[in-house]
């Protein structure tokens, strides 16, 4: 998805909250925006938003001199998501369809927000949200939820490649993949993590707090960017990517990054802003299951 | 009032819609949005909001070639408004306290959407605002609504200079400065518009076609600003203003402009973003009328 024109407000946005967030006094906040406004001035639309994303929140971490302002969030995030990690694999393993509730699960841990809530909070909000989705998902062949396409390319691939998205979320996602684990124990999953600290998105550092190199094989996409971009990933990766039969690809960024691309790539994300909503031709907050969509 | 970084991402907002507006296509809107881009690297930030819109929308002008591409929607809010105009002039006239039902509307004037409702839905609109405002403004002497001391400043002063703010909007001041001429016919009122087209600001065109200029003495203020910045104002508008014993200052670009003045002046706008609304310590939405917020 290419960045449209709409989307550099919103560059000016993040970047002056995630300059906040690093700590920064209001001169580095105005050095970090003209910065900013010096790249937008350069900018040729050509790249994705998480391209433009690395730009913002690279500027942010050189500026304030904070290589990872997120660590904290993250490490919230990812106890929080663990705290909960029993409950919800008795709900998978209590439910009819078991995969299809680990689905549900990996969308709610992408909408869930660790950010500044309790362990009640997220409890409450998981609950809300999965009531959610139980409407929002309930026909499950419609033209942006399509569990019955996602199972049938589960079971005709060999070779997975999970593309993770942020910290705590990734244990909503350890948990799917066990339950894909389990229904077809031969199945290869690579779950890809970031390279480098960018804004929430979970790096190696996540996945083995949070156990997922325990139930199946963590990789790097080499990245410092919030979504994968393959003309940036490393090499090691694209090998296993260009090899997998199927890509789960988790997130909003992940999508702007692939959307387009000829390849088996299912995506799961919630559309959490309108140019995207736009781009997939669905409301603002839907949530998404399918190829292309 | 001055700029502050929150504004930033707001002005990228402002310039993409008043592109569109004036019928700008792609190439053309991302030339502007880096120029705007351009002039943000280069601010300082003491220039005050109004000043920031001059070079914004000075700049989609300039690139679409439009030089009034809110006419048609100035046009339309005239017309609307001055069909309202007998309705209006009536519920003043059977009103208990005819003041302060002018006052009322001319905040109603400042608030309401004239740009893509038909005469059915200002009228219903309108209904609805002077309801909330009625709430809103119950308690006659509270910090941010004072009724009584502006009551007391139109008795005491003797040249009184109106800054006028939207088109359409100038039809409820007119009936705001025809009831105070009603009680105290030997006032002096100025009712000033801005010089040319800025946004959908009044300007002569508009204060004539709604008759602003039958009631009281329309001046310019030599701007092309949307609030009146001072520094940028006619010598012959700033005679007017140093001579005024009382200013009313309407819309919250005037107060963005002249907030922090040591004048008599009397700021009446709702407080429609939320950098205004913190720098007031108020809600957004809030209705204000007083001096020094």
């Amino acid at each position: 998805m290419k960045t449209y024109l709409e989307c550099i407000p919103c560059f000016f946005k993040q970047a002056l909250e995630a300059a906040r967030l690093a700590g920064a006094g209001s001169l580095t906040q105005r050095r970090i925006l003209k910065k900013i406004a010096g790249a937008i001035e350069k900018l040729t639309l050509q790249k994705s938003p998480p391209e433009m994303g690395r730009i913002i929140y690279g500027t942010v971490n050189r500026e304030t001199g904070k290589k990872d302002p997120y660590k904290k969030i993250k490490e919230k995030s990812n106890r929080q998501a663990l705290s909960l990690y029993g409950k919800l694999k008795n709900k998978v393993r209590r439910s009819k369809d078991a995969l299809f509730t680990a689905v549900e699960l990996a969308i709610a841990g992408n909408i869930i927000d660790y950010g500044v809530k309790n362990f009640l909070d997220v409890t409450s909000e998981l609950k809300k949200i999965l009531n959610l989705e139980n409407r929002a998902i309930k026909n499950e062949s419609n033209r942006l939820f399509n569990y019955a396409a996602f199972k049938l390319a589960l079971a005709k691939s060999g070779k997975i490649l999970y593309l993770g998205d942020n910290a705590g979320e990734i244990v909503f996602d350890r948990i799917l993949i066990e339950e894909i684990l389990r229904i077809y124990p031969h199945k290869k999953i690579f779950y890809a993590i970031k390279e480098k600290p960018i804004i929430n998105d979970a790096i190696m550092a996540d996945a083995v707090y949070c156990g997922l190199d325990k139930v199946t094989e963590v990789i790097s996409s080499g990245l410092d960017v919030p979504g994968t971009v393959l003309s940036l990933c490393s090499a090691k990766f694209l090998k296993i990517y260009k090899n997998a039969d199927m890509v789960i690809s988790k997130g909003q960024g992940n999508f702007e990054a692939l959307s387009g691309r000829k390849k088996n790539i299912f995506f799961l994300f919630m559309a959490k802003c309108p140019v995207v909503a736009r781009e997939v031709k669905c409301e603002l907050g839907d949530i998404i299951l399918c190829k292309r969509p």
